[in-house]
């Protein structure tokens, strides 16, 4: 099975990567640009075939490893 | 119009941070991690009506400066 997991920083938090891009696509003359924020994507492949199970064990995954739920959020998709 | 755009290596190139997540969760146990791959995905927000004019200078921005087209694939997603 494969997993897709989104991770971005909560709402309100300080995204540099974000700023910095936007600011650089404000100096390529991209002005109508009014937002830019960075996430970061993992994709996992599981073996086995319970796929609630595995999605449970991503998620545990997240919280102990992948993300910083103190200052990330995180979303787990089914992609395949 | 806000935008996703979701950047990952090409299929073949290393990916460091993959092979390090993948050895971290064998590491925590999580055998059954088969393969570990990074992305990282950027949000944007544009201001405009015109969904296809602004599409393409999204993919214009992604050869410029948001990602590297010779070791990356990007695909462009409208959110909302």
């Amino acid at each position: 099975m494969k997993f897709r997991i989104d991770i971005r920083r909560k709402d309100g938090l300080a995204d540099p990567e974000g700023m910095t891009t936007h600011k650089a696509l404000h100096n390529l003359g991209y002005t109508e640009v009014t937002a830019a924020h960075f996430g970061r994507t993992i994709y996992l492949e599981i073996e086995g075939t319970d796929a609630a199970a595995a999605a449970a064990e991503v998620e545990t995954m997240c919280r102990q490893l992948l993300a910083n739920p103190v200052i990330e959020d995180f979303e787990i998709g089914v992609v395949g």
